[in-house]
């Protein structure tokens, strides 16, 4: 175990991921939709972090914390529990590295996101779905293994990982007013604010999270963190609350967090695959959501929004 | 109107069609997927022409004839027949030079592909859904306005304008050992044989049909045209037949017609959708269908792959 997992990490640490994940992430494409572009007032740039191989950003923090093991380390892999990308993107990266990757999840979790985590010969170790038993199986699995806990977001080297999206995003776009990302547990947020709070100082770093998940915004104007106990939301990304080391970025960097309805999102989520002809999560409609809600505060702007990823059950589309 | 529209186009002309379309369109991305790579054996790239701004590679030859008309003709403006992507895209190019768009499509082509069309402010109107009737009307329709008439294939510039696509495809990938594009009517198909045969007459070109309508298949196999009346299939981009002119392009350049089945088809579609994470019309699910079903053919080749668009009516999805 390392013992500076509660460490803020730093811009250096940013580069340093960004020279260490580069063969193993891709840079992944901006979008642009006149269509959108029209309907918001604003000027849209899409990241696709969602044509990831693992189809989620969520393999940057991963690869970092994998990539930056030492070989005893590595020996022995990694563990976290997830039932989310962070699991299959944790696993691919510790199979690009061959090393083992342990994964607790509830046995109630999809069957495609196991089969998803397999794949990439990640192990499954179900618990039941309460925090209790995860945390009870979770201890025993890494007692067991002495993988290496990899937080899925609360964890400097996957944060750092995450702030390698915003300095592609500015390298692609020569600059940016804002930009716009989901928040669940802070994690893409986080490494956004460290990442444009060195490089790009200018630029507003934005939240989009769900009504029904609402525990950041909230946090936000309480001024410290607020944890729901299990919110409901269609956008299953962003059900986790903040900790502490997202909570420092939140705080101190983001420059406002917007709400948006399950109905809402469903419709942006339409919006970008009918428009962007992509699949993309309803997690990261989130953004969209908010834009297309509060026009006066986007309009005009050269505004970047983070696709963060596009793994869909596609016989359950919320529309349908 | 044109006299010149039976001419074969050349290098040159697709050369003039990619400055004079510059502006109008975008260069596409290209896609990899390691899982589809996997699978297939072979190593894939897919050229997104579904993120052209309407959504298709029709842009192309759309934007090729109507940005090539001199000024006084431009006035009349252009006129078509086509219930698919040529008619929106042909609506978009003309929006964007300002001058009229009348297209004639059949009363009962889904109110999705009329809405398109009015959007881009292309002018509608219906006839039965007769090639009798569409022909009458069409007279009618082009004596009434003077628009030039746009074919959605079997026009040299719009074969031209499909051409550029290969062009950039081969820039993107630093060279392929084959392209495998849709076919239906051959507009596609005609653009690269008419650019890979100059620029690249090593890299092969292969077709891909459905089963249900393969008269391009049987067409090639017989050493002419054979046209069928009414065919049925999910791949509604590919319901045409060859014309002179592209069959001039597919009888001397494809190396090879393969053929899938609806179910085949209807895979590959979904197999895109859930591992490229984009959103991609059945018609161009076809090429990776015929990829998968004739391994050996692939196995170990640098394979191009032609994503023709990405205009699907969300809400009836083949999967559902």
């Amino acid at each position: 175990m390392r013992d500076d997992h509660m460490d803020i990490p730093t811009y250096d640490d940013m580069l340093a991921a960004e020279e260490r994940i580069r063969p193993h992430i891709r840079r992944t494409p901006i979008r642009t939709s006149d269509y959108l572009n029209e309907l918001t007032g604003a000027q849209l740039f899409f990241k696709c972090e969602n044509f990831q191989e693992p189809g989620a950003f969520k393999v940057r923090g991963a690869s970092n914390a994998v990539f930056g093991l030492d070989e005893e380390q590595a020996k022995l892999g990694v563990a976290t529990h997830s039932s989310g990308n962070h699991a299959s993107c944790l696993s691919y990266a510790a199979m690009r590295r061959g090393i083992p990757c342990n994964v607790v999840m509830p046995r109630t979790a999809p069957q495609a996101k196991k089969d998803t985590v397999r794949r990439y010969g990640g192990k499954i170790t179900e618990c039941e779905p309460s925090t209790s038993s995860r945390e009870e199986t979770f201890a025993k699995v890494q007692a067991e293994t002495g993988g290496d806990f990899v937080h899925p977001y609360n964890d400097p080297r996957v944060i750092a990982g995450q702030g390698t999206c915003s300095k592609e995003f500015m390298e692609q776009t020569d600059g940016l007013d804002m930009v716009v990302a989901p928040i669940g547990g802070g994690g893409m947020i986080s490494g956004t604010c460290l990442t444009l709070s060195t490089l790009a100082p200018e630029t507003k770093v934005i939240a989009a999270e769900p009504e029904q998940a609402d525990d950041a915004y909230r946090s936000f104007k309480a001024g410290h963190i607020i944890a729901d106990d299990a919110p409901k939301t269609i956008a299953d990304g962003l059900l986790v609350p903040l900790k502490d080391l997202t909570w420092h970025f939140v705080k101190n960097h983001v420059s406002d967090i917007y709400t948006a309805s399950e109905e809402e999102i469903i419709d942006a989520m339409k919006l970008s695959w009918k428009h962007l002809r992509m699949v993309i999560e309803p997690s990261c409609a989130v953004p969209l959501a908010i834009i297309l809600k509060n026009k006066d505060a986007f309009a005009g702007k050269r505004v970047g929004v983070v696709i963060t990823g596009g793994n869909v059950d596609l016989d359950k589309l919320p529309w349908n």
